[in-house]
Protein backbone atom coordinates (compact mmCIF):
# COMPACT_ATOMS: atom_id res chain seq x y z
CA UNK A 1 0.00 0.00 0.00
CA UNK A 2 1.21 3.07 -0.91
CA UNK A 3 1.34 6.44 1.14
CA UNK A 4 -1.22 7.76 -1.07
CA UNK A 5 -3.27 5.36 0.03
CA UNK A 6 -3.09 5.32 3.23
CA UNK A 7 -3.77 9.13 3.15
CA UNK A 8 -6.52 8.62 1.31
CA UNK A 9 -7.81 5.20 3.73
CA UNK A 10 -6.85 7.76 6.46
CA UNK A 11 -9.06 10.34 5.45
CA UNK A 12 -12.38 8.29 4.27
CA UNK A 13 -11.87 6.72 7.94
CA UNK A 14 -11.97 10.31 9.34
CA UNK A 15 -15.47 11.46 7.57
CA UNK A 16 -17.90 12.36 9.61
CA UNK A 17 -20.99 10.34 9.62
CA UNK A 18 -23.29 13.24 7.72
CA UNK A 19 -20.97 13.15 4.61
CA UNK A 20 -22.14 9.61 3.74
CA UNK A 21 -25.50 8.25 3.97
CA UNK A 22 -26.13 6.07 7.02
CA UNK A 23 -27.46 2.39 6.67
CA UNK A 24 -30.85 1.67 8.99
CA UNK A 25 -31.43 -2.58 9.06
CA UNK A 26 -34.85 -2.64 10.00
CA UNK A 27 -35.98 -5.63 12.36
CA UNK A 28 -32.52 -7.82 11.33
CA UNK A 29 -32.68 -11.18 12.57
CA UNK A 30 -29.06 -12.62 12.21
CA UNK A 31 -25.83 -10.97 14.08
CA UNK A 32 -23.89 -12.40 11.47
CA UNK A 33 -25.70 -10.60 8.65
CA UNK A 34 -25.91 -7.09 10.39
CA UNK A 35 -21.57 -7.61 11.46
CA UNK A 36 -21.18 -8.45 7.70
CA UNK A 37 -23.24 -5.78 6.68
CA UNK A 38 -20.69 -2.91 8.75
CA UNK A 39 -17.57 -5.18 6.86
CA UNK A 40 -19.03 -4.27 3.20
CA UNK A 41 -19.66 -0.80 5.12
CA UNK A 42 -16.08 -0.37 5.74
CA UNK A 43 -15.20 -1.75 2.55
CA UNK A 44 -16.87 1.13 0.41
CA UNK A 45 -16.36 4.36 3.34
CA UNK A 46 -19.54 3.85 5.44
CA UNK A 47 -19.27 4.35 8.75
CA UNK A 48 -22.75 5.49 9.87
CA UNK A 49 -25.26 2.30 10.84
CA UNK A 50 -28.88 2.21 12.53
CA UNK A 51 -30.48 -0.77 13.98
CA UNK A 52 -34.66 -1.13 14.08
CA UNK A 53 -35.37 -3.74 16.90
CA UNK A 54 -33.03 -6.60 16.28
CA UNK A 55 -34.02 -9.45 16.41
CA UNK A 56 -31.47 -10.96 18.85
CA UNK A 57 -31.28 -7.94 20.96
CA UNK A 58 -28.33 -5.88 21.20
CA UNK A 59 -25.27 -5.74 21.72
CA UNK A 60 -24.61 -8.79 19.93
CA UNK A 61 -21.39 -10.65 19.82
CA UNK A 62 -22.11 -12.53 16.30
CA UNK A 63 -22.37 -9.09 14.66
CA UNK A 64 -18.85 -8.27 16.30
CA UNK A 65 -17.18 -11.16 15.50
CA UNK A 66 -18.33 -11.09 11.77
CA UNK A 67 -17.39 -7.59 11.37
CA UNK A 68 -13.78 -8.45 11.00
CA UNK A 69 -11.99 -5.42 11.09
CA UNK A 70 -14.78 -3.09 11.22
CA UNK A 71 -16.21 -4.04 14.73
CA UNK A 72 -16.18 -0.15 15.56
CA UNK A 73 -19.04 0.48 13.24
CA UNK A 74 -20.92 -2.52 14.80
CA UNK A 75 -19.88 -0.91 18.31
CA UNK A 76 -20.94 2.35 17.35
CA UNK A 77 -24.43 1.34 15.87
CA UNK A 78 -27.35 3.23 17.29
CA UNK A 79 -30.77 1.38 18.20
CA UNK A 80 -34.04 2.56 17.91
CA UNK A 81 -37.52 0.80 18.66
CA UNK A 82 -39.30 1.80 15.27
CA UNK A 83 -38.06 3.02 11.84
CA UNK A 84 -39.91 6.35 12.31
CA UNK A 85 -38.03 6.73 15.61
CA UNK A 86 -34.68 5.60 13.34
CA UNK A 87 -35.24 8.32 10.78
CA UNK A 88 -36.69 11.46 12.45
CA UNK A 89 -33.35 13.04 11.24
CA UNK A 90 -32.84 12.54 7.61
CA UNK A 91 -33.75 14.79 4.62
CA UNK A 92 -34.59 12.27 2.21
CA UNK A 93 -35.05 8.09 3.10
CA UNK A 94 -34.66 5.36 0.68
CA UNK A 95 -35.78 1.83 1.01
CA UNK A 96 -34.36 -0.98 -0.59
CA UNK A 97 -36.85 -3.87 -2.04
CA UNK A 98 -36.66 -6.76 -4.65
CA UNK A 99 -40.55 -6.61 -5.47
CA UNK A 100 -42.53 -4.18 -6.52
CA UNK A 101 -44.74 -2.83 -3.88
CA UNK A 102 -47.37 -1.28 -5.50
CA UNK A 103 -46.67 2.22 -4.26
CA UNK A 104 -46.50 4.89 -6.23
CA UNK A 105 -42.77 6.38 -5.63
CA UNK A 106 -39.72 6.40 -7.69
CA UNK A 107 -37.66 3.42 -8.47
CA UNK A 108 -34.40 3.65 -8.60
CA UNK A 109 -30.90 1.81 -9.51
CA UNK A 110 -28.24 1.53 -6.84
CA UNK A 111 -25.96 3.69 -8.94
CA UNK A 112 -28.78 6.26 -9.78
CA UNK A 113 -28.76 6.18 -6.03
CA UNK A 114 -25.43 6.84 -5.40
CA UNK A 115 -25.85 9.79 -7.85
CA UNK A 116 -28.44 11.31 -6.07
CA UNK A 117 -26.93 10.63 -2.68
CA UNK A 118 -23.30 12.07 -3.37
CA UNK A 119 -25.51 15.56 -4.61
CA UNK A 120 -27.57 15.46 -1.95
CA UNK A 121 -25.01 14.98 1.04
CA UNK A 122 -23.05 17.97 -0.91
CA UNK A 123 -25.46 20.35 -0.53
CA UNK A 124 -25.76 19.11 3.20
CA UNK A 125 -28.78 16.85 3.46
CA UNK A 126 -28.72 13.71 5.57
CA UNK A 127 -29.24 10.40 3.33
CA UNK A 128 -30.69 7.27 4.82
CA UNK A 129 -31.23 3.76 3.31
CA UNK A 130 -33.45 1.14 4.76
CA UNK A 131 -32.59 -2.49 4.06
CA UNK A 132 -35.67 -4.74 5.46
CA UNK A 133 -35.04 -8.28 7.64
CA UNK A 134 -33.60 -11.49 5.98
CA UNK A 135 -36.21 -13.23 4.00
CA UNK A 136 -39.40 -10.81 4.24
CA UNK A 137 -38.12 -7.79 3.48
CA UNK A 138 -39.56 -4.42 4.70
CA UNK A 139 -43.32 -4.21 5.05
CA UNK A 140 -45.04 -1.84 3.30
CA UNK A 141 -45.84 0.68 6.23
CA UNK A 142 -41.88 1.08 6.29
CA UNK A 143 -41.79 1.50 2.63
CA UNK A 144 -44.60 4.04 2.65
CA UNK A 145 -42.68 6.63 4.61
CA UNK A 146 -39.72 7.04 2.31
CA UNK A 147 -39.21 9.44 -0.35
CA UNK A 148 -38.03 6.25 -3.23
CA UNK A 149 -37.10 3.13 -3.48
CA UNK A 150 -34.19 1.03 -4.58
CA UNK A 151 -34.81 -1.85 -6.63
CA UNK A 152 -31.78 -4.40 -8.28
CA UNK A 153 -31.64 -5.75 -11.50
CA UNK A 154 -31.93 -8.97 -10.37
CA UNK A 155 -32.48 -12.30 -12.04
CA UNK A 156 -36.56 -12.37 -11.68
CA UNK A 157 -35.91 -16.46 -10.73
CA UNK A 158 -33.59 -15.72 -7.74
CA UNK A 159 -34.34 -11.87 -6.34
CA UNK A 160 -33.73 -12.43 -3.24
CA UNK A 161 -30.69 -10.74 -1.65
CA UNK A 162 -28.44 -11.32 1.41
CA UNK A 163 -28.65 -9.05 3.62
CA UNK A 164 -24.88 -8.17 3.85
CA UNK A 165 -25.20 -8.21 0.46
CA UNK A 166 -27.62 -5.57 -0.74
CA UNK A 167 -26.32 -3.00 1.83
CA UNK A 168 -22.29 -4.58 0.08
CA UNK A 169 -23.79 -2.97 -3.79
CA UNK A 170 -25.18 0.34 -2.36
CA UNK A 171 -22.14 0.74 -0.19
CA UNK A 172 -20.29 -0.28 -3.38
CA UNK A 173 -21.85 2.14 -5.68
CA UNK A 174 -21.61 5.10 -3.48
CA UNK A 175 -17.99 4.34 -3.32
CA UNK A 176 -17.80 4.45 -7.09
CA UNK A 177 -19.51 8.10 -7.39
CA UNK A 178 -17.93 9.77 -4.37
CA UNK A 179 -14.24 8.66 -4.74
CA UNK A 180 -14.48 8.19 -8.79
CA UNK A 181 -14.52 4.66 -10.09
CA UNK A 182 -10.81 3.74 -10.81
CA UNK A 183 -9.63 0.79 -9.24
CA UNK A 184 -7.62 1.89 -6.20
CA UNK A 185 -4.11 1.29 -8.09
CA UNK A 186 -3.36 1.08 -11.90
CA UNK A 187 -0.28 -0.70 -13.11
CA UNK A 188 -0.21 2.31 -16.09
CA UNK A 189 0.59 4.83 -14.19
CA UNK A 190 3.93 3.15 -12.68
CA UNK A 191 5.25 1.99 -15.60
CA UNK A 192 4.73 3.86 -18.82
CA UNK A 193 5.02 2.16 -22.23
CA UNK A 194 8.31 2.04 -23.88
CA UNK A 195 8.73 4.83 -26.42
CA UNK A 196 8.18 3.89 -30.54
CA UNK A 197 11.65 4.22 -30.83
CA UNK A 198 12.54 1.74 -27.89
CA UNK A 199 9.81 -0.32 -29.89
CA UNK A 200 10.84 -0.18 -33.40
CA UNK A 201 14.91 -0.72 -32.38
CA UNK A 202 13.11 -4.20 -30.74
CA UNK A 203 11.55 -5.07 -33.97
CA UNK A 204 14.66 -4.06 -36.05
CA UNK A 205 16.23 -6.29 -33.43
CA UNK A 206 13.62 -8.93 -34.15
CA UNK A 207 13.43 -8.91 -37.82
CA UNK A 208 17.65 -8.91 -38.60
CA UNK A 209 17.22 -12.27 -36.29
CA UNK A 210 14.53 -13.97 -38.12
CA UNK A 211 16.37 -12.67 -41.58
CA UNK A 212 19.45 -14.79 -40.00
CA UNK A 213 17.35 -18.27 -39.39
CA UNK A 214 15.24 -17.50 -42.86
CA UNK A 215 11.95 -17.23 -41.11
CA UNK A 216 10.23 -15.03 -44.14
CA UNK A 217 9.61 -17.59 -46.47
CA UNK A 218 7.96 -17.17 -49.13
CA UNK A 219 9.95 -13.41 -49.32
CA UNK A 220 6.79 -11.81 -50.90
CA UNK A 221 4.60 -12.52 -47.70
CA UNK A 222 7.84 -10.89 -45.87
CA UNK A 223 5.87 -7.60 -45.56
CA UNK A 224 2.70 -8.97 -44.17
CA UNK A 225 4.52 -11.92 -42.16
CA UNK A 226 6.41 -8.29 -40.13
CA UNK A 227 3.26 -6.54 -39.67
CA UNK A 228 0.96 -9.32 -37.88
CA UNK A 229 3.92 -10.45 -36.16
CA UNK A 230 4.61 -6.93 -35.00
CA UNK A 231 1.26 -6.03 -34.11
CA UNK A 232 1.48 -8.88 -31.27
CA UNK A 233 3.36 -6.60 -29.62
CA UNK A 234 1.89 -3.44 -30.14
CA UNK A 235 -1.40 -4.88 -28.71
CA UNK A 236 1.26 -5.85 -25.55
CA UNK A 237 1.34 -2.17 -24.72
CA UNK A 238 4.94 -3.05 -24.09
CA UNK A 239 6.57 -0.73 -21.36
CA UNK A 240 10.76 -0.28 -21.67
CA UNK A 241 11.43 -3.22 -19.41
CA UNK A 242 9.13 -5.23 -21.46
CA UNK A 243 11.32 -4.83 -24.12
CA UNK A 244 14.70 -5.11 -22.55
CA UNK A 245 13.28 -8.36 -21.51
CA UNK A 246 12.04 -9.67 -24.98
CA UNK A 247 15.46 -8.20 -26.40
CA UNK A 248 16.83 -10.62 -24.10
CA UNK A 249 14.49 -13.09 -25.18
CA UNK A 250 15.12 -12.76 -28.67
CA UNK A 251 19.41 -13.32 -28.53
CA UNK A 252 19.12 -16.18 -25.76
CA UNK A 253 16.79 -17.76 -29.02
CA UNK A 254 19.29 -16.80 -31.70
CA UNK A 255 22.46 -17.47 -29.31
CA UNK A 256 21.44 -21.15 -28.42
CA UNK A 257 20.43 -21.64 -32.16
CA UNK A 258 23.59 -20.99 -33.20
CA UNK A 259 25.39 -22.74 -30.55
CA UNK A 260 23.46 -26.05 -31.45
CA UNK A 261 24.35 -25.14 -34.86
CA UNK A 262 27.86 -25.40 -34.06
CA UNK A 263 27.87 -28.39 -31.91
CA UNK B 1 -43.93 -11.12 -9.89
CA UNK B 2 -45.35 -10.42 -13.77
CA UNK B 3 -45.66 -12.36 -16.62
CA UNK B 4 -43.05 -10.65 -18.36
CA UNK B 5 -40.64 -11.26 -15.39
CA UNK B 6 -41.76 -14.52 -14.67
CA UNK B 7 -40.17 -15.65 -18.69
CA UNK B 8 -37.36 -13.33 -18.54
CA UNK B 9 -36.78 -15.52 -15.28
CA UNK B 10 -36.31 -18.33 -16.83
CA UNK B 11 -34.71 -17.37 -19.92
CA UNK B 12 -31.63 -16.16 -17.70
CA UNK B 13 -32.01 -19.49 -16.14
CA UNK B 14 -31.78 -21.47 -19.25
CA UNK B 15 -29.36 -19.37 -20.62
CA UNK B 16 -26.68 -21.57 -21.15
CA UNK B 17 -22.72 -21.46 -19.31
CA UNK B 18 -21.33 -19.98 -22.41
CA UNK B 19 -23.27 -17.43 -22.66
CA UNK B 20 -22.50 -16.00 -19.39
CA UNK B 21 -18.67 -16.00 -17.78
CA UNK B 22 -17.75 -18.45 -15.26
CA UNK B 23 -16.53 -18.03 -11.32
CA UNK B 24 -13.59 -19.68 -10.36
CA UNK B 25 -13.14 -20.01 -6.73
CA UNK B 26 -9.34 -20.54 -6.10
CA UNK B 27 -9.16 -22.87 -2.61
CA UNK B 28 -11.98 -21.30 -1.12
CA UNK B 29 -12.33 -22.20 2.83
CA UNK B 30 -15.56 -22.17 4.15
CA UNK B 31 -18.59 -24.04 2.57
CA UNK B 32 -20.74 -21.21 3.52
CA UNK B 33 -18.91 -18.77 1.24
CA UNK B 34 -19.09 -21.27 -1.22
CA UNK B 35 -22.99 -21.76 -1.22
CA UNK B 36 -23.25 -17.87 -0.52
CA UNK B 37 -20.85 -16.60 -3.58
CA UNK B 38 -23.40 -19.41 -5.44
CA UNK B 39 -26.44 -17.51 -4.32
CA UNK B 40 -25.21 -14.46 -5.74
CA UNK B 41 -24.58 -15.97 -9.12
CA UNK B 42 -28.21 -16.73 -9.29
CA UNK B 43 -29.40 -13.21 -7.88
CA UNK B 44 -27.24 -12.37 -11.10
CA UNK B 45 -27.99 -14.93 -13.65
CA UNK B 46 -24.21 -16.42 -13.65
CA UNK B 47 -24.92 -20.27 -13.55
CA UNK B 48 -21.01 -22.11 -14.42
CA UNK B 49 -18.79 -22.55 -10.47
CA UNK B 50 -15.43 -23.81 -11.10
CA UNK B 51 -13.78 -25.03 -7.50
CA UNK B 52 -10.06 -25.38 -7.35
CA UNK B 53 -9.17 -27.79 -4.51
CA UNK B 54 -11.45 -26.54 -2.19
CA UNK B 55 -10.33 -26.95 1.84
CA UNK B 56 -12.75 -28.88 2.88
CA UNK B 57 -13.28 -31.01 0.01
CA UNK B 58 -15.90 -31.62 -2.13
CA UNK B 59 -19.38 -32.29 -1.71
CA UNK B 60 -20.06 -29.38 0.86
CA UNK B 61 -23.18 -29.59 2.69
CA UNK B 62 -22.50 -26.21 4.06
CA UNK B 63 -22.52 -25.10 0.71
CA UNK B 64 -25.73 -26.48 -0.32
CA UNK B 65 -27.30 -24.92 3.00
CA UNK B 66 -25.72 -21.28 2.18
CA UNK B 67 -27.29 -21.51 -1.52
CA UNK B 68 -30.91 -21.63 -0.49
CA UNK B 69 -32.10 -21.33 -3.94
CA UNK B 70 -29.21 -21.69 -6.02
CA UNK B 71 -28.47 -25.48 -4.69
CA UNK B 72 -27.88 -26.63 -8.20
CA UNK B 73 -25.41 -24.15 -9.25
CA UNK B 74 -23.42 -25.61 -6.28
CA UNK B 75 -24.37 -29.13 -7.17
CA UNK B 76 -22.89 -28.86 -10.85
CA UNK B 77 -20.17 -27.01 -9.64
CA UNK B 78 -16.71 -28.87 -11.70
CA UNK B 79 -14.09 -29.29 -9.16
CA UNK B 80 -10.11 -29.12 -10.66
CA UNK B 81 -6.55 -30.06 -8.70
CA UNK B 82 -4.97 -26.52 -10.05
CA UNK B 83 -6.25 -23.44 -11.65
CA UNK B 84 -4.14 -24.54 -14.79
CA UNK B 85 -6.74 -27.32 -15.22
CA UNK B 86 -9.43 -25.28 -14.03
CA UNK B 87 -9.22 -22.31 -16.60
CA UNK B 88 -8.38 -24.59 -19.86
CA UNK B 89 -10.76 -23.74 -21.66
CA UNK B 90 -11.36 -19.65 -21.61
CA UNK B 91 -9.89 -17.85 -23.91
CA UNK B 92 -9.46 -14.91 -21.51
CA UNK B 93 -9.49 -14.96 -17.55
CA UNK B 94 -9.50 -12.57 -15.19
CA UNK B 95 -8.05 -12.45 -11.55
CA UNK B 96 -10.16 -10.28 -8.71
CA UNK B 97 -7.38 -8.92 -5.94
CA UNK B 98 -7.39 -5.72 -3.67
CA UNK B 99 -4.09 -5.44 -3.49
CA UNK B 100 -1.78 -4.55 -6.28
CA UNK B 101 0.68 -7.01 -7.26
CA UNK B 102 3.50 -5.84 -9.21
CA UNK B 103 2.03 -7.90 -12.30
CA UNK B 104 2.64 -5.34 -15.35
CA UNK B 105 -1.23 -6.25 -16.25
CA UNK B 106 -4.14 -4.16 -17.47
CA UNK B 107 -6.28 -3.55 -13.99
CA UNK B 108 -10.02 -3.43 -14.51
CA UNK B 109 -13.07 -1.98 -12.21
CA UNK B 110 -15.80 -4.72 -12.27
CA UNK B 111 -17.68 -2.66 -14.61
CA UNK B 112 -15.21 -2.14 -17.27
CA UNK B 113 -14.94 -5.93 -16.57
CA UNK B 114 -18.73 -6.11 -17.23
CA UNK B 115 -18.56 -4.37 -20.38
CA UNK B 116 -15.84 -6.05 -22.05
CA UNK B 117 -17.37 -10.13 -20.81
CA UNK B 118 -20.20 -9.12 -22.28
CA UNK B 119 -18.86 -7.98 -25.76
CA UNK B 120 -16.23 -11.34 -25.61
CA UNK B 121 -18.77 -13.69 -25.46
CA UNK B 122 -21.39 -12.20 -27.56
CA UNK B 123 -18.30 -12.72 -29.89
CA UNK B 124 -18.18 -16.57 -29.10
CA UNK B 125 -15.63 -16.22 -26.56
CA UNK B 126 -15.66 -18.15 -23.11
CA UNK B 127 -14.28 -16.24 -20.00
CA UNK B 128 -13.63 -17.09 -16.28
CA UNK B 129 -12.99 -15.11 -13.49
CA UNK B 130 -11.31 -15.97 -10.43
CA UNK B 131 -11.28 -15.09 -6.76
CA UNK B 132 -8.36 -16.31 -4.19
CA UNK B 133 -8.66 -17.63 -0.69
CA UNK B 134 -10.58 -15.88 2.07
CA UNK B 135 -8.02 -13.86 3.81
CA UNK B 136 -4.62 -14.37 1.65
CA UNK B 137 -6.19 -13.81 -1.85
CA UNK B 138 -4.66 -15.46 -4.79
CA UNK B 139 -1.22 -15.73 -5.22
CA UNK B 140 1.33 -14.28 -7.88
CA UNK B 141 1.55 -17.60 -9.41
CA UNK B 142 -2.21 -17.58 -9.74
CA UNK B 143 -2.00 -14.22 -10.98
CA UNK B 144 0.30 -14.72 -13.62
CA UNK B 145 -1.89 -16.99 -15.40
CA UNK B 146 -4.28 -14.21 -15.97
CA UNK B 147 -4.80 -11.53 -18.97
CA UNK B 148 -5.71 -8.89 -16.35
CA UNK B 149 -6.75 -7.94 -12.79
CA UNK B 150 -10.20 -7.29 -11.62
CA UNK B 151 -10.13 -4.88 -8.75
CA UNK B 152 -12.79 -3.31 -6.52
CA UNK B 153 -12.29 0.81 -5.72
CA UNK B 154 -12.45 -0.06 -1.83
CA UNK B 155 -11.51 1.87 1.33
CA UNK B 156 -7.90 1.52 1.41
CA UNK B 157 -8.40 1.31 5.37
CA UNK B 158 -10.59 -1.96 4.80
CA UNK B 159 -9.49 -3.71 1.51
CA UNK B 160 -10.92 -6.77 2.54
CA UNK B 161 -14.10 -7.84 0.73
CA UNK B 162 -15.92 -10.70 1.86
CA UNK B 163 -15.02 -13.59 -0.71
CA UNK B 164 -19.00 -14.18 -1.86
CA UNK B 165 -19.66 -10.49 -1.89
CA UNK B 166 -16.50 -10.02 -4.86
CA UNK B 167 -18.22 -12.57 -6.45
CA UNK B 168 -21.59 -10.46 -5.94
CA UNK B 169 -19.96 -7.32 -7.24
CA UNK B 170 -18.69 -8.51 -10.30
CA UNK B 171 -22.15 -10.90 -11.12
CA UNK B 172 -23.87 -7.66 -10.05
CA UNK B 173 -22.28 -5.49 -12.95
CA UNK B 174 -22.37 -8.43 -15.39
CA UNK B 175 -26.20 -8.45 -15.28
CA UNK B 176 -25.94 -4.65 -15.14
CA UNK B 177 -24.56 -4.80 -18.71
CA UNK B 178 -26.00 -7.59 -20.14
CA UNK B 179 -29.57 -7.00 -18.96
CA UNK B 180 -29.40 -3.33 -18.81
CA UNK B 181 -29.65 -1.14 -16.03
CA UNK B 182 -33.19 -0.72 -15.47
CA UNK B 183 -34.94 -1.75 -12.10
CA UNK B 184 -36.67 -4.31 -12.71
CA UNK B 185 -39.69 -2.55 -12.30
CA UNK B 186 -40.66 0.37 -12.80
CA UNK B 187 -44.56 2.32 -11.37
CA UNK B 188 -44.24 4.97 -13.69
CA UNK B 189 -44.70 2.52 -17.11
CA UNK B 190 -48.25 1.11 -14.99
CA UNK B 191 -49.20 5.07 -13.80
CA UNK B 192 -48.66 7.23 -16.55
CA UNK B 193 -48.81 11.10 -15.25
CA UNK B 194 -51.92 12.79 -15.13
CA UNK B 195 -52.77 14.21 -18.30
CA UNK B 196 -52.28 18.55 -18.14
CA UNK B 197 -56.17 19.35 -18.16
CA UNK B 198 -56.34 16.86 -15.09
CA UNK B 199 -54.07 18.82 -13.43
CA UNK B 200 -55.09 22.24 -14.20
CA UNK B 201 -58.33 21.08 -13.44
CA UNK B 202 -57.65 20.04 -10.09
CA UNK B 203 -55.95 23.00 -9.74
CA UNK B 204 -58.65 25.33 -10.59
CA UNK B 205 -60.35 23.29 -8.05
CA UNK B 206 -58.42 23.73 -5.40
CA UNK B 207 -58.45 27.69 -5.77
CA UNK B 208 -61.80 27.83 -6.10
CA UNK B 209 -62.15 26.46 -2.65
CA UNK B 210 -59.47 27.99 -1.42
CA UNK B 211 -61.00 31.11 -2.43
CA UNK B 212 -63.84 30.74 -0.66
CA UNK B 213 -61.86 30.01 2.61
CA UNK B 214 -60.41 33.74 1.82
CA UNK B 215 -56.81 32.11 1.78
CA UNK B 216 -55.07 34.82 -0.60
CA UNK B 217 -54.49 37.45 1.53
CA UNK B 218 -53.04 39.57 0.50
CA UNK B 219 -55.06 39.59 -2.79
CA UNK B 220 -51.56 41.00 -4.08
CA UNK B 221 -49.34 38.08 -3.26
CA UNK B 222 -52.08 35.82 -4.59
CA UNK B 223 -50.28 34.80 -7.80
CA UNK B 224 -46.64 34.04 -5.93
CA UNK B 225 -49.07 31.79 -2.92
CA UNK B 226 -50.71 30.21 -6.27
CA UNK B 227 -47.84 29.26 -8.07
CA UNK B 228 -45.82 28.06 -5.12
CA UNK B 229 -48.56 25.99 -3.95
CA UNK B 230 -49.35 24.49 -7.00
CA UNK B 231 -45.65 23.50 -7.91
CA UNK B 232 -45.38 21.27 -5.04
CA UNK B 233 -48.26 19.48 -6.91
CA UNK B 234 -46.53 19.54 -9.75
CA UNK B 235 -43.09 18.06 -8.45
CA UNK B 236 -45.06 14.94 -7.28
CA UNK B 237 -45.80 13.96 -10.49
CA UNK B 238 -49.35 13.33 -9.91
CA UNK B 239 -50.75 10.51 -11.92
CA UNK B 240 -54.74 10.27 -12.68
CA UNK B 241 -55.49 8.49 -9.45
CA UNK B 242 -53.31 10.74 -7.26
CA UNK B 243 -55.84 14.04 -8.92
CA UNK B 244 -58.98 12.13 -7.87
CA UNK B 245 -57.41 11.49 -4.50
CA UNK B 246 -56.54 14.96 -3.76
CA UNK B 247 -60.01 16.51 -5.15
CA UNK B 248 -61.64 13.96 -2.57
CA UNK B 249 -59.37 15.37 0.18
CA UNK B 250 -59.67 18.87 -0.88
CA UNK B 251 -63.35 18.53 -1.10
CA UNK B 252 -63.85 16.98 2.42
CA UNK B 253 -62.13 19.63 4.00
CA UNK B 254 -63.72 22.30 2.27
CA UNK B 255 -66.98 20.26 2.97
CA UNK B 256 -66.24 19.70 6.87
CA UNK B 257 -64.97 23.38 7.10
CA UNK B 258 -68.58 24.20 5.78
CA UNK B 259 -70.27 21.83 8.23
CA UNK B 260 -68.29 23.25 10.94
CA UNK B 261 -69.07 26.65 10.18
CA UNK B 262 -72.82 25.94 9.96
CA UNK B 263 -72.98 24.05 13.37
Amino acid sequence: MTDHSQSLGQAVTARSSAASPAVVLVRPQMGENIGMAARAMANFGLCELRLVAPRDGWPNQKAVDAAVGAASIVERARVFQSVREAIEDFHKVFVTTSRERGQAKPVLGADTLARETVERIANGQRIGILFGPERTGLENDDIALADAIVSFPVNPAHPSLNLAQAVSLVAYEWFKVSQGAAPPFNIGHETPPATRDVVLGFFAHLEAELDAANYFIPANKRPIMARNLFNIFHRAGLTHQDVQTLRGVVRALAHGRKSRARS
